[in-house]
């Protein structure tokens, strides 16, 4: 069904002050949460609602905690995430990314020992909404077999870029994953296949059906043992930095998704070398070239990462955001 | 056949120095060049010396170019290639970040305006050497069709990260295209298949033929429409912060492979937030996890990325380094 936005952050923040956030945390992570689900990130909006009070009632989320400064070095800062909300603390995080490259041209914010941020896409589009361009990813418990492996040793990890680029700008939010597994689960449950392959069936070959994937746990890398380096990197790069928990630790410790894991935020000056008009200019010569690629479909237009949210979050303000109706009933209940 | 490194070396710079190249300019390309020979990346090693001449001999690369500063902000530089000698500009670009790590913790030195830099691990593996954080990448002419294009409108914009690890560090090298041409042309003569779909056919058929590519030119990303905006963001990124070119605008010039390139080098300082032996400890963890993963093939050890690069230098060292007979003959001819 369909739902107004408004509505749907109301029933969010009032589950979320049932679970006892406060009147701030509950209007951040409600905000937030609808939002995706307003751009169609539903995975990670209003279906993320109830695992995040779980993880709550464990006690794997300290709502009394605060992120802390840890260390600072000029346009560098690392904050302690004391296991706290992963939504405020990535807020937060990724703000004070942008004070100091307002200050110094480019801000880098490490963050250990916090908590999933949900929709990684967030803080990127913050940045550039800021008028900055903006890198940031998480490091995940594992998720992905190493490449020469059959068994989860590596996470995911998210990463996400924003570039800003008129009122249309260009933000990428991807997984390293090809498909997540609620991907998987959603074309098993309509009874359909991926559209290229996600991963190897238990006897290694490679696959296309979900239900085998989800059986061997064997999801691919983007680019097979590209994606399989470029997660280690991500995971090396954001645990060193934070002083903070790699996948290996969070595997360890068996806290569920995210649950004490490591992030980097960085914000660039986009025109710290060039004017806003000589900026635009780069930018509009590679994305004319782009969106004027020659179609492999007439009727489908070429977009770069980004357009489809802005197209999606028009619709969801236009004509309500989609929301799952089992799960609408139970975020209502809680 | 195989030859000794500094045969090959030497080879390489009397085909240089008759090419035009100063003493010093020859001493550091045919040192890279024959390195990269040396540790398996033969396409950018001594296969790529005629190419290189035949550029400079066409007037694309100007050896009497130095490259400038153009503008600087604190631990942020601009630098004008000048259409100079891609290596050397990198070289010294890749240098300067880690100079200004050394006093800031990080540095971001971009060139714009550059030429081929050859392979990009070389910049990696000096910053790594050098003891930090290394993260490198060039933008190129288009070779991959944009997703939901069957032209070539984007480049495989190569990215490499480096991270330091006791005497074996983490390095990774790699174009976003999934294979390159070389690689398919390769596998083609062998008369293979790619080990997994490289790209579509004619038809628009994910394929592993070779040579199906080849014809159609429809190299695939990583990830499919992933890889596509990675590319993107790369690119974006690298020409706004140099103020230079992007594929679009190298497309339209239709000098080559780079020629007038935009490039990033950014060196992080690796204990900015901790000592030298906590880092080693958060690294060691997780490279033991992917090292000790459950192999597929119980006989073929888990490397990550950078492993095997060591194993080939230390072979080549000892057994000689690997050079395509006819390719030796040639550039010993140059």
């Amino acid at each position: 069904m369909f739902v107004k936005f408004e509505e749907l952050k109301s029933v969010i923040k009032k589950a979320l002050l049932n679970a006892g956030l406060s009147e701030e945390q509950a209007e951040i992570c409600s905000e937030v949460h609808a939002q995706s689900s307003r751009d169609g990130v539903e995975s990670h909006g209003l279906n993320r609602v109830p695992r995040f009070i779980d993880y709550v009632n464990k006690g794997w989320v300290d709502l009394n905690s605060e992120m802390e400064l840890v260390n600072a070095r000029g346009f560098m800062e690392h904050y302690d995430g004391g296991l706290g909300i992963g939504i405020v603390n990535a807020k937060k995080a990724s703000k004070r990314a942008v004070e100091l490259a307002k200050e110094h041209g480019l801000g880098l914010v490490t963050l250990s020992n916090t908590t999933h941020w949900m929709r990684g896409g967030t803080y990127a589009w913050d940045t550039v909404e800021d008028g900055f361009i903006g890198i940031n990813w998480t490091n995940t418990e594992s998720s992905m077999p190493v490449w020469g492996s059959k068994k989860p040793t590596i996470g995911n990890n998210p990463i996400c870029i924003a570039v800003p680029y008129k009122d249309r700008p260009f933000v990428l939010d991807m997984a390293i994953s090809q498909y997540s597994y609620g991907k998987l689960e959603v074309t098993r449950l309509a009874g359909k296949e991926l559209p290229y392959p996600g991963g190897f069936d238990k006897d290694g070959n490679l696959t296309s059906v979900p239900g085998d994937i989800e059986e061997s746990l064997r999801i691919l890398p983007i680019g097979y043992w590209k994606g399989s380096g470029f997660a280690i990197a991500l995971d090396l790069m954001a645990s060193i930095l934070s002083k903070g928990r790699t996948a290996a630790d969070m595997d360890r410790e068996g806290k569920g998704s995210c649950t004490g894991c490591s992030q980097v935020f960085i914000a660039i000056d986009p025109y710290v070398f060039s004017t806003k008009e000589e900026t635009e200019k780069i930018a509009e010569g590679l994305i004319n070239q782009v969106k004027n690629a020659e179609r492999i479909d007439p009727n489908k237009e070429i977009t770069y990462p980004g357009e489809g949210v802005l197209a999606r979050r028009k619709k969801a303000l236009t004509e309500g955001v989609h929301v799952d109706d089992s799960v609408w009933e139970e975020v209502k209940k809680l």
